[in-house]
């Protein structure tokens, strides 16, 4: 994929959500000339954001979307770059009773923290949280692993996650920890937003403060022979569980 | 880890896990001296087995399992090589109702097959099937992504993938596809074993025929702006949803 297609999303229900989740990220849109019914809605909320569109045959948008399946419109956002504390509060307070976070806690290889990214996107996550010190950063092979979830998913980087956790409770925020001591297990926990659900990074699980500072530590049920499952794969484990007991 | 602690496995519950599922690929035990409890039942599984028993102290078990949380007990297994069709079908035969299996059908990259194995081993699957053309192979790279999950989860490579699931049909097991187009959401969907679990590779999906011979197709709801999971998520998904409905 080019710099440029990185930067692209498509189709329908993809623009429908970065206009919901990061409206301001988009520079400008392309759509199918002419366009009719959820389209024809996509133009409007795209003009009352005061995107710049430019209106274009199939053939020009399929040259944009890659050959994607685009439905008529693409769209060029601005990555994700880290988001500072202040945006991160904002975020919270606007999603209100419907947030759903994804904290990460020492995932220190991009190629999972990228993995992860995707599948909080996936998952309909509004935001990830990780520490400032000992975790990965946004960089190519993050970006890369993402697939376009970096674009989507803002990234805050805490200077003291405890100390965020605690501001989230403060605000509301149930916050639940998977360890895998934890007697309770994720399948028999009643997850519903506004939460923030917190994993810690490759095999090391969650350090103790964090630990400590969570209102509440779930398990998934491990029934082979291998310790751990890699943090993106229980990210979705516990994400889709979520969105299972509580659909948007 | 070295080449031999990647085929050390330890602890009480994943040793016996080993015991269970594939008893034979056990080449060699360590033991606690004057083991009891837990333990001595261990032992005497393994003796039955006919598994050479060394025995000694807590000190040198440290070193065998080279700082685990070993419980008293180390073994070395063969990794599982590709089990041979005729072994695959006893295996299926053998476990009757409670088979549970996973089918890749194209994941061509090693380290999302072992990926795969290793979230395939956690959710307690008894064997990963896949098609013998269009496969990753088990290679370095797939073995240390399996983290261990290669050694007790037998991988077959069928000559013909639609003629393997028609015979495992014939067999009483059901065929579950996940598909990106499909109507049915998994979590709305029944899954209990005798299961086979049918994913598609690196956002290629099923291949036609795959498809067509499952007897039931079932989408994971995506609520982003990315268009697929990883492989290895998406079958966490689907296999914990499994397991989370029908427990071994």
């Amino acid at each position: 994929m080019t710099e440029a297609g990185d930067r692209r999303i498509h189709g329908l229900h993809a623009v429908h959500t970065v206009i919901q989740r990061r409206p301001h990220s988009i520079l400008r849109a392309f759509l199918l000339d002419r366009p009719g019914g959820r389209l024809a809605e996509i133009g409007a909320e795209l003009r009352r954001l005061g995107v710049e569109i430019e209106y274009m045959s199939r053939a020009e948008l399929d040259r944009r979307a890659a050959g994607g399946s685009h439905q008529g419109v693409v769209i060029e956002v601005r990555p994700a770059s880290e988001f500072s504390v202040r945006e991160f509060e904002t975020l919270v307070l606007a999603r209100a009773r419907a947030l759903r976070l994804l904290v990460l806690d020492q995932v220190e290889d991009p190629r999972n923290l990228g993995a992860c990214l995707r599948t909080a996107d996936a998952a309909g996550v509004d935001a990830v949280v990780v520490p400032r010190a000992h975790s990965a950063k946004l960089t190519a092979a993050a970006l890369k692993a993402a697939t376009g979830g970096a674009e989507t998913v803002p990234v805050c980087s805490a200077p003291n996650l405890a100390r965020t956790l605690a501001w989230l409770q403060q605000a509301g925020v149930w916050v639940v920890g998977t360890d895998s001591e934890a007697r309770q297990s994720v399948f028999s926990t009643k997850l519903e937003p506004p939460i923030a659900l917190v994993l810690g990074g490759e095999g090391k699980g969650l350090r103790r403060l964090t630990r400590e500072t969570c209102d509440e530590l779930v398990a998934i049920p491990m029934r082979g022979a291998v310790e751990s499952l890699n943090v993106s794969v229980a990210a979705g484990i516990v994400l889709f569980e979520l969105l299972r007991q509580s659909p948007p």
